[in-house]
């Protein structure tokens, strides 16, 4: 996530102007990728409709991706805030906090994945996921960012905190932890992108119950 | 799959003909759409591509989510009969064939997702799928008219496969099989439609030993 360039060098008002235009652009942003689709969401229009010079948005971003990019970055940041309550620090999050570890294996993967059934049935977070993942699925390229500065490092956080339960001795020691990680996230995501049947909490339940007994100690 | 209305009573070099178009326009409307995307897609484009009148096309579509939806479904079922080699009669096929049934569950499953992965990286099939997934994405309607007509028939296939070796004692019991089903291929789809790895046999094994393992005798 961008913060304005020389931000530190200003007056205090300029960096709350600065802070207020940022967070215009990523609201009219978001706004049009929902209303108009991927393809139909220009600069122009962002700059538009948050009220601000095409420039300014040039001046921090190279493309309407990347301006998109950001702001649903921020948009699933903000979402992650009030999940883990505090949990996260500043707004210069470079790497997702870890998931919680109670000792509890099953139970943290359940409230972890709970949370995204959550956030996938809140309007505020689905229209944008689905414009943005539908252009990815089309676009390599706006994929690829995707992937690597949003789903990899949550994948990741997953397979650190399987591994530390398989260090513990509770899951089988030559389990494919990535598999194991992908067969949690893989069935929510496909239920959820298709709409085949509702995302629920018991289904979220029901995947670690299954993919934890896959991976168990034999 | 529409069979051009009255077409029985027709001669035979009219029944050619209306076959003809049929496949010109299925044609032209599957490279559209990978081309300049759905909502840039017409009838009108598809006719003049197609070489037939727009009206050819309204007598026997009522959209232009229907003829792609039926252009897809005919190529999907194109690939079907080359997979199976001659196990799809003609090509009124109104529910696919049953999956194979060795009595050697693994197998089975195997060769079919399998396949699913050389069609997944087959380009005359990876641009249109990715072309009206994405569409389904975000347009509920499209995408429940794709689940209903092509992805609920091939999940109630791998559940009946499911069965059948449940009922013969060779799963447990009281095992979800919609779930297990939606384990094999949610992954997979998910995998391919992020691109986060390739998409290859070893991985459809690896899906199908981890999925039956979750549901064997206890």
């Amino acid at each position: 996530m961008p913060t304005p360039k020389a931000a530190s060098s200003r007056t205090p008002d300029a960096t709350r102007r600065s802070e207020r235009s940022r967070r215009a652009i990523y609201d009219a942003a978001l706004a049009l990728v929902v209303e108009v689709g991927y393809a139909r969401t220009t600069v122009e229009g962002i700059a538009s409709r948050a009220g601000v010079g095409k420039q300014t948005i040039y001046r921090w971003w190279p493309s309407k991706s990347a301006v998109l990019l950001d702001a649903y970055l921020d948009l699933t940041g903000q979402a992650g805030q009030e999940i883990q309550a505090g949990q996260v620090g500043g707004e210069e999050r470079a790497e997702p906090a870890g998931l919680p570890d109670t000792g509890d294996l099953a139970a943290d993967l359940k409230a972890v994945l709970r949370a995204t059934v959550d956030e996938l049935n809140d309007p505020r977070f689905e229209a944008p996921t689905r414009a943005l993942t539908a252009e990815g699925v089309i676009d390599p390229e706006l994929g690829a960012r995707f992937v690597e500065r949003l789903l990899e490092p949550q994948l990741r956080l997953y397979v650190r905190r399987l591994a530390a339960a398989r260090d513990a001795g509770l899951l089988r020691p030559g389990a494919d932890l990535r598999v194991a990680v992908e067969l949690l996230v893989g069935p929510l995501t496909h239920r959820w992108l298709m709409r085949t049947r509702p995302l629920t909490h018991a289904y979220a339940d029901e995947l670690v119950d299954h993919v934890l007994q896959g991976i168990a100690p034999r």
